[in-house]
């Protein structure tokens, strides 16, 4: 991971946001540590406090920023795909007595506004990754081994299991509201009393109360599932984690190796295997395609690892997302294309869909299964709008088509390009199981089932034709697309479709689109992107948080916020 | 209605907000006309432009202001308890070809944040109010004479139909996006996609197109039920009325009268029917004491009209949590009391749970529940830190332990206060039926079953003691209170608690509680409050829409908004 300065864009008074990378590997952490043994591993953060992201903060008391985040983000992900054997996760802290003071304030009070949220986001994210490896038989158990305050907590709160060391002085805490005057924006909040159901008076003093709580208090209420005294520790940990791995239905494989991802950057454009994004600064827009595979599906698919077709498009779309939400704020706008043999990429969802059918026989397509739900759960909450266009040659279908249903709208020609291939065989899009079920939302819909929320009918409808070829009257008729327009009327609409989108306030469409992409229920991962997010970004944005008397930028002068106190 | 000029607080270059009476009447009424003729009730817009409740602007188009929204929810609650009689009620504008073109934007670009959130919330809660009608057998339909833009269109959402006439020109909008830079953020985004159903990709389309939709469109997207054409609109709308109305199960009563409030203003201490606040400005504290009933309930409580307790205190309190959010937002903490016979309560409590079993026989009861359950909803999106205190001699049961429930605390006092009455009774407090369904929060969950979520074990427990007198032991082991103290304790440790909540941000306080407030699963209502009010919240604090450049201040100028285009 490396990060370059960059000039455009901070706010005033803010240093210039880096170049983010979002690669890494074991060799190359700074700030952890990975420990496998048989079915067990163990993830302890050590801070290089010298290490951060960005000039101007030390990364105190085990504190973390998005490069301490960065690298764990590739821990979950080698301990799912490197090391599929890992039945149990214990997360412990490096220093004696501190388990991890949670986000750096200092890296808090020096960036802008769009830092702040883009970093809360990829952070939660990861926590949401965290929770989702339970799912696969990984169970993660928060082994804290000293005082773990505000995100250091938060991300206690992402594992399924908390154990605090009772040494009469490590706590857990959420101090933000009274020493910062934010909120615990990074799902705190939220997982206190809709994880570990606290009771929200409780909740309220946690909150409120900047030391925490530890002992029989901690327990009672909830904050943690037990305190175990410092001489039993390690054997009461190992036990744990014996316990979890024992009760694991995860079968061990043999890992596949996350070798370096090959993008290559030339210019406005960034190629990947089977993706090529090519950023158009002057219309503020991104044009993706993705390509679809070109050979039939293997026979044994963890055998080709990083090149198999499905898992490669998650990574390469993974990282993109990351890096061009990161890097290119300005562009407001992502178009997606699709090119390729939509029955040979038919031919890879339909193996996918195997894994559901019973996971623990092919760990692999389980796993890039959940790899693509986790990314395609991204597109979700980017605050990019979104566009998909469909053509003669593509191949949206299944998997794939997902990015078409992720995106806000949909635009699909009907006929041929005269132009430039009359005899093309006009675009089809294609629904598979992929598309009602295999791949929910955070609010559990899948994205046909979001999309027909109070439609059963449609839904009814498109469930009897999944798996059909739909040319665009039929998908246009079905509902998946938003328009269907021939080709010299498609090209004028998605010109001025594009234009308009630009001009628009991006406060504006993020708030927008942030509403409209989640209909219907709600979940704890929704109601951490929607609700408390929504909130937080709204605090970031508050003279008595960010101003220059605020409490975070007074935090660590001795002097704490001076507050307008009116309320809102 | 009246409003005097305020000095303190409005920020910077806002004009100085009013002191905001809700008092209004009929005779008094400005801006609409209230028609009823036997079950049907005409509700006509037409705002007097010059008659806006703050200088500086003019309600051209049929747009509101604060003071529109006002006479507006004076109807709701005549309709409701003045005319019982009323099964349907057409909502139209007056002007021709005009229904509402929303909030007024110059009233939104010269007003302070607090001024625009609190107008918000207050819009939103009367709209909450019109569709909880339905509820009572009261069909609101919302007679598009023309033109609904923006907040008029989501008034119109809020009804449970909606008719446009088809005049070629009139439509129904959503232009906040495209030309004020803020959302459609009192309600319209989530109700288009959770209650209309229509299509996120087509509600994307909606919102960013300031023009608007009409015709087949309109009604195939589910943006209106039916056009109808001009010379058939009377005809049609009174078919629509009258088919509402002979659908409907309420039963007609004789209304009672909705004399003026009885609101005495001294000094800080204001005195209703029932309850008296004292302001303590120098601690930015309201102490709120809640008389209970001091005769047993009447055989007929209709012939008590509003002096009927459980009507009085309701309304006693809804003026005042709107009259203190409003004009006194330097006062971050409420502190609830109770004093009076609990025995006596229970008996009121009762009457009103009979209004649940058989609710067309009493009308005024169920409506008497309506709005004692639309107030506490009030209380649970204040913005302010609620704490209850529970003490000997107080009545916490029932309907007002519903009080405490709401509060972010409950402190209760174990034993009695020895140097004022030794030999008092110890405090109580006493669940009913109130407390467990009676009167769901927005969530669709009780105060208790939100309490004990997740502690399924407590919830049974607790009710099983249905009708109990719990002390302070029994209390804070069924979980009831966050502590039970002795007198000299509970004195010590409320002045500290109070005093720390007083030295917090605002606005972190604001965040913190309304992401504890609501636990377990959302509605339409919650995510309106939650999600889009937070999203409109943040985009109203940030320089592209609020800036002396923002799309809001610059809206009638001829330019239009200029934006930083950078996406957060």
């Amino acid at each position: 991971m490396t990060a370059l300065p960059s000039s455009p864009e901070a706010e005033a008074d803010a240093p210039a946001a880096p170049v983010v990378d979002f690669d890494t590997d074991p060799d190359g952490y700074r700030h952890w540590r990975l420990d496998v043994t048989a079915d067990v591993a163990t993830v302890t953060l050590a801070v290089d406090e010298d290490a951060g992201l960005v000039e101007g903060y030390a990364l105190k008391l085990n504190s973390y920023d998005l490069g301490v985040d960065i690298e764990l983000y590739d821990i979950v992900q080698r301990l799912r795909f490197e090391h599929p054997q890992v039945k149990a996760v214990v997360l412990t802290g490096g220093p004696e007595r501190t388990f991890c003071a949670g986000a750096n304030i200092r890296m808090l009070a020096q960036s802008s506004h769009a830092w702040k949220v883009n970093f809360c986001k990829f952070t939660n994210e990861t926590r949401n990754a965290i929770e989702e490896a339970h799912e696969s038989g990984q169970t993660w158990i928060a082994a804290l081994n000293g005082t773990a305050a505000g995100g250091g907590y938060e991300l206690a709160l992402a594992c399924d299991q908390i154990v605090l060391v009772d040494d009469g002085s490590s706590t857990v805490s959420l101090p933000e509201v009274p020493l910062l005057g934010v909120l615990p924006g990074t799902g705190g909040l939220t997982r206190v009393v809709d994880k570990r159901h606290v009771r929200r008076d409780r909740a309220d003093l946690l909150a409120t109360k900047a030391e925490g709580y530890r002992g029989a208090t901690a327990v009672d209420w909830g904050l943690v599932d037990a305190t175990v005294p410092r001489r039993r520790w390690d054997e009461e940990v190992d036990r744990l984690a014996r316990a979890a791995a024992d009760g694991s239905s995860r079968r061990p494989g043999t890992g596949i190796v996350l070798a370096p991802l090959e993008r290559v950057e030339d210019g406005n454009t960034v190629t990947y295997p089977h993706i090529t994004a090519t950023m158009v600064p002057d219309e503020r827009r991104v044009d993706i395609v993705v390509s679809g595979p070109t050979s039939p599906p293997p026979s044994h698919p963890v055998e080709q690892g990083v090149a198999y077709y499905p898992f490669a498009v998650a990574r390469a779309l993974d990282d993109l997302v990351l890096r061009l939400r990161t890097n290119q704020q300005q562009l407001g706008a992502w178009v997606f294309r699709t090119t390729g043999e939509l029955d040979v990429l038919l031919e890879y969802d339909a193996q996918l869909g195997h894994s559901s059918e019973d996971p623990p026989d092919d760990w692999f397509l389980h796993e890039t299964t959940q790899y693509l739900k986790r990314t395609l759960k991204r597109l979700d909450v980017t605050s990019r709008s979104l566009f998909a266009v469909i053509e003669p040659g593509s191949c949206f279908g299944g998997f794939l088509a997902e990015l078409a249903l992720a995106c806000d709208r949909q635009y699909m020609l009907d006929g041929v390009y005269e132009d430039v291939d009359p005899d093309a065989d006009p675009a089809v899009i294609t629904m598979t199981a992929s598309n009602d079920g295999r791949f929910p939302m955070g609010n559990g819909l899948s994205r046909l089932a979001s999309r027909f929320w109070g439609h059963d009918d449609a839904l009814v409808a498109i469930r009897a034709r999944l798996g059909e070829s739909l040319d665009a009257r039929a998908a246009a008729e079905a509902g998946l697309v938003t328009t269907a327009l021939d080709d010299l009327d498609l090209a004028d609409e998605l010109r001025m479709v594009l234009e308009e989108r630009a001009s628009l306030s991006p406060d504006a469409l993020t708030g927008m689109e942030a509403n409209l992409r989640f209909v219907g229920p709600e979940s704890l991962e929704t109601k951490i992107f929607g609700r408390l997010t929504a909130w937080q970004n709204w605090i970031f944005n508050r003279p008595n948080a960010s101003g220059p008397d605020g409490a975070l930028r007074r935090y660590g002068s001795g002097r704490r916020g001076s507050y307008d106190y009116g309320r809102t």
